[in-house]
């Protein structure tokens, strides 16, 4: 904006560039820095620099992580013959509210997509491989989203993992709990419906 | 989050700190913060720190800016006689982006609340007072919000104001354009009808 102050114009740009952020929401965020104090200020700045520079992925299963292995792949407790393949580390942190899942997991970093130009070796698929090899696994649950390249994916690596004789699983597909049925697609109709259990 | 490397952690605090910004929106822009380059997020956190340093309040109108006098109020081009009162530099943006207004602002830094312990003495109303004192003004135009708070620090002001002689307005209450009468309240139709002009 003209007359805007420079320092002004480069952080309203920068809270703009990340993703969901309009204009405005951006231009909010900038005042509300401007009226931080000088410390919390700074604490935000490094907060930023410091988890980019301590994340990295975790050695076994590619979550982030500030240390070698994460602290699931390193929790004793926790079962290690159940990996869930999932697409990011967003999806380990919905698992995890979950507060049911046990096992581990094993994060792709992204899904097989011709489209985008991603094949199997752009996402870590012979990590999990190496993995069922080294490790004794019993169960490797395909957690992938539920659209084309994540279907393909959880298909491209079940198939991978049938000569290690190894069950894969998908995770169910059905109506939403809370959700209202008139709201509901066709297709996730019908596989509820083919899905019915008997109660 | 059990299992959340702590700088992550700090991130997604820090971002769930900003208003609007909930908690899942905060771990959103956490990880897309992890999927910049090093030199990206430098950018990023330098770019709060040297916003927060650098900016500060005009002498003379109290919008933010870098230099002792903003912009706006160092433009030979705009004209000096007329001072659009508002709120927060938020709305200076706002007027800004009509492309039409080309007097002079003057920032109040809030709105005198009582319930909220703000008077008169909390906002820059002795610094608006100086103004007109010094300069030639000809019209004061109190733009702030119309709420309860707006209008009566709207009110307090133009009553400070009389006996300088200074001309003081209020913007036009109306129908926002482009809106649907059938969600429109009855005081604001009944300000529309009341304040109609011919065609």
């Amino acid at each position: 904006m003209k007359y805007e102050a420079l320092p002004l114009t480069k952080l309203v740009e920068q809270f703009a560039s990340l993703p969901g952020i309009g204009r405005k929401t951006a231009q909010r965020l900038a005042f509300y820095i401007l009226t931080l104090s000088k410390e919390q200020a700074k604490e935000f700045s490094d907060a930023i620099v410091e988890a980019h520079e301590k994340i990295k992925h975790c050695a076994i299963c590619k979550n982030y992580t500030d240390k070698e292995v994460c602290d699931i792949c390193s929790d004793e407790q926790r079962d290690k013959s159940i990996i869930c393949v999932v697409e990011d580390a967003k999806d380990v942190a919905a698992f995890e509210r979950t507060r049911e899942y046990q096992g581990q997991y094993h994060i792709l970093g992204g899904l097989i997509s011709p489209m985008d130009g991603i094949g199997p070796d752009q996402i870590y698929i012979k990590e999990l491989l190496a993995r069922v090899t080294a490790e004794t696994v019993s169960e490797v649950i395909m957690a992938t989203n539920p659209t084309v390249e994540g279907e393909a994916t959880a298909m491209y690596i079940s198939r991978l993992l049938k000569p290690f004789g190894i069950k894969t699983s998908r995770l169910a597909y059905g109506i939403p709990v809370g959700s209202d049925l008139e709201y509901a697609d066709e297709v996730t109709l019908f596989k509820a419906l083919e899905n019915r259990s008997e109660i």
